[in-house]
């Protein structure tokens, strides 16, 4: 695997091939994400993109479809009209049945028309917004038609979900080494592209003030919280297969675990960072099979049988939590806890650090009455930003501790203008080569391990599924204390 | 010693004298704060001052003085004539010289008549607001007519300076301790009154979180400013004979400092706490004879010749930079930067904590340009709260480190209620029999020892003088690298 740094560089010269450019995510993300990228000059001017679709549609009508995705979910709008048609006159819209060979050598010539009119090869970005099932049909075609061969130009973006359970996600990475080699694939994690994830990096390993407290020694336990106002929406057929723990914890959670816990990294090379990120997967300590009770939470919200396409018996939990404890030096003894769920109160995604109390109070006692130890909250959204809880004197002729807040805020901090989206971040990191911002085959398969004991168990019987109202916290779990009652407090 | 706790409980009943109630501090600060405290119902409501001065004024001019400077000075106004009326009926002058035996012994009477009216015995807290030559005759009056006996009740403000070099000092508190004993000293120093001062405990003691990295291993330097914007105004005949060293850095500064840099106490209990700073001035590396100019800088502002009652010709520092290592295991090797002067660019109070750079940083080289170490900054005056500079992702597809403020401040966590003088913090300690604030006779004498060497080698000769303009940032020392560039950062 070559070991390409975080590049600031523009990319080379790319076509990017969208296998399901019909689709939501295309229309909402990608081309919105592509658009600001070319608005701000990220993109090589040598840059063309291909949306490839069983839906019969002409360039033009695709062009006008993406300039309404753009004009609805851009974060920045279109300038102007001829702006937007040096942006449109990049795109290309292919009718085509994924199975059908023709479309592959089609796109072949199509990259080799760009290579030549561009006097360099193009590097290919080919993106798989496409249900599981027709993975490898494109894969594979990909593959016939030489598409995968270059391993420096062709690179391959799979969407979640990466497989249902270990052995599917095996498969499914099998199918896909198959064809591509494992540094062209970029499986993708949108949360990992988050401006506020992200900077969990910066907080951790440029600033030498908390490293040293990183550790069992102060922290007494962590836990990682991604709340949802929303239910299943129009998702109740994939959801009630899934679950909060696969949709959620077995890749968002797990993955911002990684980054909270794991060592410093030699440098920000992607390898090195995606193998602390493994390092930290494997020192979880295994759920042993039958302990999920002790170690994992599940609820579902009232009224969640009557969504749409959700089985009227069904037991699947739109509420997971998972207690992780990491067997190495740094973690030994304290509880990551791993939350989230639909329909809760607020949507938040927080990672909150609860530091032990310190070693003696000395104070008087009736000026620590209100004393809490010391807290620190990484916003992910909304709110981005840092706060720590501390204990200062509350101002007065008495000795009276008071919790108060020392905060940092992005919007505070940095200009107003609108953060790029997570697409924007691992668009670019792909057409830069750089895989530090995503999963590999070895991170997805060691997170599905972590979980199965807990899935397995959860499908032999329903014990243990708690109900809980829309809009609160989540189940109450009397066994499981920090549960309810800790989410409640964020 | 007794050793009392931080009390929030009120006082027992108490008269206070004032020496000197015709001057500025008892119309200023000394009544404006004891009426806060009893308006904010601190006092025990068997309460007495009586005023005693030279200058021959009846009790009801005295109260009306009082009065004016009460609506002048006070935090809070007075609410109506009647609840000053009960205020002022608790209000007494004496004219006297207080020279005069008849004076002692007519105190004694008025107080022992207190305590009949009361039926219990009357704490007695006698406040030196007179200049130092007049403090022996005082403090013997008090001696000879038995009001220092009562170790438990009679109590002893002195107001500083606490003298003018270590043998004067030394005088002083063998003339004191002749008549009171230790116990019943208590040396002010208002600085260690204010509330962001003394949050300086809360801070490092009540949170488990900052005394991890409070050491050598983490943190590369200290400074603690106290800059002033006025010059000299009308205490120009004091201050030459003082100058910055002696008027600030002898007694605030290194208070400061004993604050920033002690080990933590086992209680908060007066001896406890005074012990620990008496081993932190005890731990400050000696400055031997001849070596001033390695650990110490002075500047004088253009026109302080021409100030009212300063000598034509005066080699007087009005700004005083000093060096201080501090031999024990905590802080080998970190130097603490002691500045203060007067005529500077802005009235402000800090401490800025400079961390280590990070041990390794792993960040591409582009995205560390704006890189700096994470700094920590307790603001004493004004914006009173904690800053704490680190370093954060700008939002962005590219990686770039920017620094940030983490911000803590009183005002947005806290009541708006105007935050109580320091006086009144300290005068009700007094009452209630807490020395934690105030100087020790030890700590006194043992900051003169540390500031004596670099006093004696200036009186010897103005070489190293160095002039400053008005409204800059002090001199400019190219010897003492951290001087003038590190103060303009503030």
């Amino acid at each position: 695997m070559t070991d390409i740094p975080i590049s600031n560089d523009k990319p080379a010269p790319t076509v990017v091939v969208i296998f399901g450019a019909g689709g939501d995510l295309t229309w909402r993300k990608l081309v919105p994400a592509l658009y600001n990228l070319w608005r701000d000059e990220w993109l090589n001017p040598q840059f063309s993109i291909i949306g490839v679709d069983r839906r019969s549609l002409s360039d033009g009508e695709f062009r006008q479809r993406l300039r309404e995705g753009v004009d609805q979910f851009s974060r920045q709008p279109v300038r102007s009209q001829a702006k937007w048609q040096r942006f449109a006159d990049a795109v290309n819209f292919i009718t085509a049945d994924f199975a059908d060979a023709a479309l592959y050598t089609g796109l072949a010539e199509a990259i080799a028309r760009c290579s030549e009119q561009w006097g360099e090869p193009a590097n290919t970005v080919f993106y798989l917004a496409i249900p599981p099932a027709l993975i490898q049909i494109v894969s594979e075609g990909l593959g016939t038609a030489g598409l995968a061969a270059d391993r420096a130009r062709n690179r391959l973006i799979v969407e979640k979900p990466f497989g249902h359970d270990l052995i599917s996600a095996q498969a499914l990475n099998h199918l896909l080494t198959a064809v591509f080699h494992e540094t062209q694939i970029y499986r993708i994690d949108h949360y990992l592209g988050k401006e506020t994830v992200q900077n969990i990096l910066a907080f951790r390993f440029a600033n030498a003030l908390f490293e040293p407290i990183w550790n069992r020694a102060y922290i007494e336990r962590v836990q990682i919280i991604v709340a949802e106002t929303v239910g299943v929406e129009h998702r109740g057929g994939y959801y009630d297969h899934a679950g909060a723990l696969r949709d959620m914890i077995q890749n968002h959670l797990l993955q911002i675990l990684c980054l909270v816990a794991m060592e410093p990294p030699v440098a920000f090379h992607a390898n090195e960072i995606r193998d602390k990120k493994l390092d930290l997967l494997r020192s979880i300590r295994p759920i042993a099979p039958g302990t999920a009770r002790q170690f994992a939470v599940r609820g579902q919200y009232e009224g969640y049988h009557n969504e749409p396409d959700v089985a009227p018996d069904s037991q699947t939990e739109t509420f997971a939590e998972l207690k992780v404890m990491i067997d190495n030096w740094r973690w030994q003894g304290v509880p990551f806890y791993l939350s989230t769920g639909k329909k809760l109160a607020n949507k938040v995604s927080t990672v909150k650090v609860s530091f032990r109390p310190v070693p003696h109070l000395a104070f008087p006692e009736t000026a620590t009455t209100t004393w809490e130890p010391n807290e620190l909250t990484l916003h992910i959204q909304p709110n981005e930003g840092i706060d720590i809880c501390m204990q200062a004197k509350e101002p007065g002729v008495a000795w009276q501790l008071k919790p108060v807040t020392m905060r940092f805020r992005y919007s505070e901090n940095f200009d107003k203008r609108p953060i790029p989206e997570a697409y924007e971040t691992l668009l670019l990191d792909v057409m830069q080569g750089d895989a530090t911002l995503f999963m590999s085959a070895d991170q997805v398969e060691q997170a599905w391990q972590l979980v199965m004991p807990v899935l397995t168990q959860w499908a032999k019987s329903d014990a243990g599924l708690l109900t809980y109202a829309p809009d609160s916290w989540g189940p109450h779990a009397p066994d499981f204390p920090l549960l309810a009652p800790a989410l409640s407090e964020i």
